[in-house]
């Protein structure tokens, strides 16, 4: 990894999500995976809300009242998001899934797992984990470190850098 | 890397486009239209709700019952978006239209075809069309090219990237 | 990583802001104090929505009623931004603002005014001011200058861009 990101620096990408929506996830991955597969080094960083899309099913809440209200709210994770538009109280991102699916297409969980797996390095905004009452338990196992903004910035240094947002 | 990307790489920009809001658009245009000015290569691909900024006006959606349904709601376009704040049910959208034509600024639509015919290449993301049941008759003429997030990642390789979503 | 990061002065850095949204705004800032600490140049350029996080309590609108009248509703400012998810009236941003603040977070107003004063340039859009009524005298002191689009790509020219919107 470190080899080829010296060799061929212009290739790196990194990513900063910010959005925990579907449709953004969905992006995020896509170009994840179109960039391991053509060869460079590629970081997801996924901060705010876009925490959530690294989110266990059940992960809990630490922390006072306040934390542990919203974190209730705020209960989006790997598994289930909302779509950004038409949601319509799940019935937009139902049938959206259902359209993926008949198509072939990976869902969001499935995506990010192959992008893994193609050695695409997943970070967790430490700030984020901290404000959200969050821990490393909290986090699917396919987060590789949880960091800051130095570190995104840090991956971006060396190639091209992209923030959905 | 062609002939182009070597002679000048540090001025080509590529610009994705996740968003089919009105605000968005404009943004992405004033960009593209800086960039082509100051003579660089620069690229405009779009992508899910993005894709939205590529429709005719009419629009035929093909695939099975979900997907037209679905086609039905999502009838933005390249003549008409939504705002993504204080749309007011187009009450907000016609307000800044209005103020922005008495300011003598082009709508969306002009602004985009001024980019093209400036050199700014237009592409439409193929996963989306699928997605979305369309295909090339359903784009207008402006679209140079349909492909995947590699023609993206490979149009920002040499230059800038950025993504508005 | 942070070999590279030692050996070769950090690369410039040149955030889009086109988001008004408290955790947009945030997100900003801290890519910006992170940028300055590592020593490289960076440029905040706030356009459309994203002008709201650069405007005074009580900024004053100038224009024709259409105007004045789209300036009353979009009234956010450098002290009071909406929530892009949860806002609830305010509740949710009041309750992540205490959050954030019992953690020793600095709110966004104190994190400009640090990224200001470590020498990140903060750049207003001069479209959005003409567009939304306003003038110099509408902005926060911080506000180094007025420019366009050709002016954030200039800055992005030889580093890295993001765009957060």
């Amino acid at each position: 990894m470190d080899q080829t990101a010296r060799e061929a620096p212009s290739k790196s990408l990194a990513i900063l999500v910010l959005s925990g929506e579907l449709e953004k996830g969905l992006a995020a991955c896509n170009l994840a995976l179109a960039g391991a597969a053509s060869g460079g080094r590629v970081t997801l960083f996924f901060s705010f809300w876009g925490l959530n899309l690294l989110k266990r099913r059940k992960a809990t809440i630490r922390g006072p009242l306040l934390t542990r209200v919203l974190g209730r709210l705020n209960r989006d994770n790997v598994d289930h998001q909302t779509l950004g538009r038409f949601n319509m109280w799940g019935l937009g991102r139902r049938a959206l899934i259902r359209v993926m699916r008949r198509k072939g297409m990976a869902s969001f969980h499935e995506s990010l797992t192959a992008a893994h797996e193609l050695g695409v390095r997943i970070i967790a905004c430490s700030t984020t984990i901290e404000l959200m009452g969050l821990d490393r338990g909290a986090l699917i196992a396919e987060v590789d470190e949880i960091a800051g903004a130095m570190t995104f910035l840090g991956e971006s240094e060396s190639g091209r850098s992209l923030c959905i947002s």
